[in-house]
């Protein structure tokens, strides 16, 4: 057994993906409790220490990972791959020292993001998520032109309003987001009905075609999954079915035929 | 290749419209950034520029798709032929001049709804939303009568409430569709039981009541669209093989008759 | 044709219904109408009239209704003319001289409970909707254990807090309820967490114990419907297929035994 | 029939858990009803009654189904029966005399959760819930992945805001599951957005990742049920089917063969 299938060992055991689960959950857990004020000034120490030590984990494991591939281009092939190089770069720069030492202690967080790639199960969650998409991308234009018109408009009658809260286009925008949420929405409506008292149609339509296009969104992705799961292997072996029935019916003809035959001899 | 069609072949082509959608995107672009304050004297020659050459784009646009049909009139047997021809009249009309400025500014908003025609996804999305209203017409019907019974007793009981809430039967029933949307539903309940300290029934009701009929035509429009899958093209197939397997028994039935026919001579 | 027939053929004339509708309708908005405050006074005569007209009205389609049944009793085995009935008889008594008079003028709001009876399509979704209720009822028990539990604990330990939203076992239900609907329970949880620090355990337990019922609820709400149209008469279809196959395959065994002895001869 | 017998079909009878399940809510009304302030002293003594009854009423309910167990150890096999078991030990410590009066008070109402065990229907849910966990565990771990990153950053830059919603990881958290229910959400933005023009880049992603994860969370799940529904007996035997149809084609081919055979003799 040589050194290279030794690595590619180690990096395929349930082990070794266990213990980078369990030093990032641990590494987050300092994290944590870092933030709670009283015991900062304690921790600090510690939590020098557990960044220390992550950073050359991560640095190892990650290592590990390039030298068992065959072709060092092959390990770039993965997109999970790249993704927990970028972590690990980004985390490496030298950031505390200069001026950036509040994005390196952000940026710091995102190494639990690394979970996903130490756990199968979420990586797959994640990929289910990221195929989901292309199905909603064009009932999420639709509801960008809903919210385009609105703020539109909103903005052009309600940018006097004492709130601001159609000060400008991007805030209109903001305003309407939260109308959909339902989150105080009404408060945002009597303001506007007390110049304009026809402002209730302006909410009450907007409330009702957005919550329409997303009840109808909801439904679809439930159909259109629910059509990819009769279009599989149990509609394959019924439509085989189908046509080797056509073929039974052929085949007994035939034989009629042939006895029909048999009789006249 | 004549005239005529070579302007067929450009109505038809993918670049003609891409060209539209790119168009409309930039002067939705510019209409947004004019609203943000800062930017508006700067801007406002822009916005001029914009909506003179958009306004001359549509109507080019327009000419082709009309000129290239056969019979005038056919143009107008599309509807979405009509809800082209509707935004780019209306968008004509010299109000800027009269006294209708205002009006004639929001109206300018709508030509982002053209958006629809120049992407043939989105025509699909708002047909199936379109042919999705009838299977709920009668749920609105419910609920219009719901909203209806309600407010006729809430303005009943607490139409003298400080808070207006009640004064008049459309402010009821809005007052109800904000109840619905649970939007600080408990503010109206509680002043409500100041007075009649039975009112926690009427609300607690109306939230049951209202959230089980929206409940359930949720499941009816999901099972319904359901039974339109089940309904499609496999169970036509299955339908097909149904019938043939009778055949085929009778088939055997007839050949088992005749070699024995055949044993007898 | 005698008298009785031509009774029957107007209860059930598609005009008959109709007309009903329509005076319902006209009934429904003079009642709404009315309670807007201008109009009151030049109203209150109109108002009178519709209500006679009406009762009347009811009077005559509930008389027609009842001569043309056969026996008169088979009448009330219908729930939906009970149903007519009560709100006509209740609607008759002569309240207003009384002193209920407040409570006939909510009554009469009752009438156009009525629409329901005129159109079958809501007659239809009404039966849907009580068909559904036994379907829900062990999670509504469940959910009343819930709310039964968190209510005593709740009622328990927050009944001295000052906004009285605890104070005996029925409100601190209705303060879960509020909960429920998400509707301002961060100011409840709060104004709990000030005197018991832990007091967000129960709250954040109760909503997510809460939402994953309801979101159980739902889920097996819609697999019970899609149970339902499996079961239909496709299943029953592909069940003969299964069973005429077998059918088959001895067919053609037996058959073959014939081929074989006729060889033998 | 022996004395064992006799308890055994005491045990199963159906009046012996409609009696449990009397009794369960006479005691939950009395329990509800003592905290209405205004009975408490009247109905002191009759809730101590009821207290003891219901104490002895459940150690002989249990005795009855330990006796009736052949083997004792079994009776503890069964987990609703271990359930029922602690329920009553626990509200036998006399704890009432000790200090911990208070927690002994909050104890007694757990006894009603043994309406799960006295009504076989509530039972299944309890299962068929329980049952449904796994399938969401690693959305949950998702859930929190996303809880834990934004809680960090939130924490981090908003510790200082006067509202002190981050002032530690745990609260931030606590304010992220207020964000998601979409209770009061932007009065937290606007403190924010106050220091921070961008926060609402924080809270509007928060708001979409979340909600799209739910989503997806939903439809999975529905997705996953219909799958085990399609994967039931129906897919069995159209598999049979599918086998025996080959079976067939063989078959006639053979016999085919055979007629042939018979044809050149």
């Amino acid at each position: 057994m040589t050194v290279m299938e030794k690595i590619e060992e180690v990096r395929d055991a349930k082990w070794f993906s266990n213990l980078t689960t369990i030093i990032i959950l641990a590494y987050a857990s300092v994290l944590g409790f870092k933030t709670l004020g009283e015991v900062e000034t304690n921790y600090s120490m510690l939590l020098k220490l557990a960044d220390y030590f992550v950073t050359i984990y991560f640095v190892f494991e990650l290592s590990i990972k390039m030298v068992s591939e065959k072709k060092f281009i092959n390990f770039f092939k993965n997109g999970w791959n790249v993704f927990d190089f970028v972590i690990v770069v980004v985390t490496l720069l030298p950031l505390e020292q200069s001026g950036f030492a509040a994005i390196a202690r952000v940026l710091r967080v995102f190494r639990v993001l690394r979970l996903f790639t130490s756990r199968p199960e979420l990586k797959a969650i994640i990929d289910m998520l990221i195929k989901a998409i292309p199905s909603i991308i064009d009932i999420v234009i639709l509801m960008f032109i809903i919210f385009y018109i609105y703020a539109i408009v909103g903005n052009f009658y309600f940018s006097e309003l004492p709130s601001g809260l159609w000060k400008d286009f991007l805030v209109s925008m903001l305003t309407l987001f939260r109308v959909l949420t339902f989150e105080d929405w009404t408060d945002v409506m009597y303001e506007a009905m007390d110049v304009y008292p026809w402002a209730w149609l302006y909410f009450v339509s907007f409330v009702i075609i957005a919550a329409f296009v997303f009840f109808n969104l909801f439904v679809a992705v439930i159909i259109g999954e629910m059509q990819k799961l009769q279009e599989s292997d149990m509609k394959q072996e019924m439509h085989e079915d189908h046509l080797k029935i056509d073929l039974l019916l052929n085949e007994i003809k035939a034989l009629r035929e042939e006895v029909k035959e048999l009789k006249k001899e």
